[in-house]
């Protein structure tokens, strides 16, 4: 499918709504590639602009690509082969874009931003017909207002029939994959 | 909603099919406490009969009901107070049926027993009718076939459009309740 995904470290929200740059986990690589490669996306962009941060990541990945791990577990190795390192948003644009050689719509998950929220169905139906699509999540408390201003689109809040809505992001990323891109 | 999930880390199987205990992980607790927190389920049970890991379970949770956890986030406070830990799949059974006073319906996720899978669309439609559900998944390599041979039925394994479904248990219980409780 023409769907990316990108989990962004860099700049996104502490407790206190100031932007740090949040750090890599070993589960987020892990959990996520496993249902992007599930669900058949293109590529899971790991967006750090950190080299401790992005070599951590290179090692995660040497060692089940070409390691130990590869013969250990090739399900493993065939998930992460989907993983790729991300200096920043601009970055990332301009990699997809040149990828589907036109931009593709680029939306965020947001709470705040109702009012240009595009439907799960209506996004399913549009990559079915083809179109490209990048899907942004943020680590930490979420992505830093400058990124979310900057993109096309909000998905809905993931949410059952109450009001408490804290997913970790690899429960989001999976459930979202599942909406777009499942076999329901 | 009258729907329980559990975690079960014994007897599962491991990659060359021999029966195992499995260890609780700190990450399999809140993940899956926080989207049994959001799609309101009942209770999440973490079913296993080592007391080491009882006590485990234990103290992350007194870490983040009375301990300074409480104080630092009461969201994870709340998404975790859904957790009970329960020794074994019988005394779980027992537990459930005593609380809902009716045996609730008891299903399994397996790719390998399609002949007695129940859709999730029917079984949304059960509970949204007030049916009580418990909904088992396994740690490891998967539930022992002791556990599959006492289920009432089958959910249909979670996929895309592709032949490769090795998601996380952390992703596979996201996006379950998503399916049987969200608010698509």
């Amino acid at each position: 499918m023409r769907v990316d995904l990108a989990l962004v470290h860099y700049p996104v929200s502490n407790r206190n709504r100031e932007i740090i740059g949040s750090a890599v986990t070993n589960l987020d690589l892990h959990d996520i590639a496993r249902a992007g490669r599930t669900f058949n996306i293109d590529q899971y962009y790991v967006v750090t602009p950190f080299a401790d941060q992005q070599q951590l990541v290179r090692e995660i990945l040497d060692h089940w690509q070409t390691g130990y791990g590869a013969g250990y577990n090739e399900h493993r190795k065939e998930a992460l082969s989907i993983v790729s390192i991300c200096d920043d948003v601009a970055t990332l644009y301009e990699e997809v874009t040149a990828k589907w050689q036109q931009r593709p719509t680029i939306l965020a998950t947001s709470a705040a931003n109702a009012d240009i929220s595009i439907g799960y169905d209506s996004v399913r139906t549009r990559i079915f017909s083809g179109e490209p699509f990048l899907i942004l999540l943020g680590t930490g408390w979420g992505l830093a207002p400058e990124i979310l201003a900057g993109v096309d689109g909000f998905l809905p809040p993931l949410k059952g029939f109450g009001d408490y809505n804290h997913l970790s992001v690899r429960s989001a990323a999976s459930i979202i994959m599942d909406r777009l891109l499942g076999d329901q």
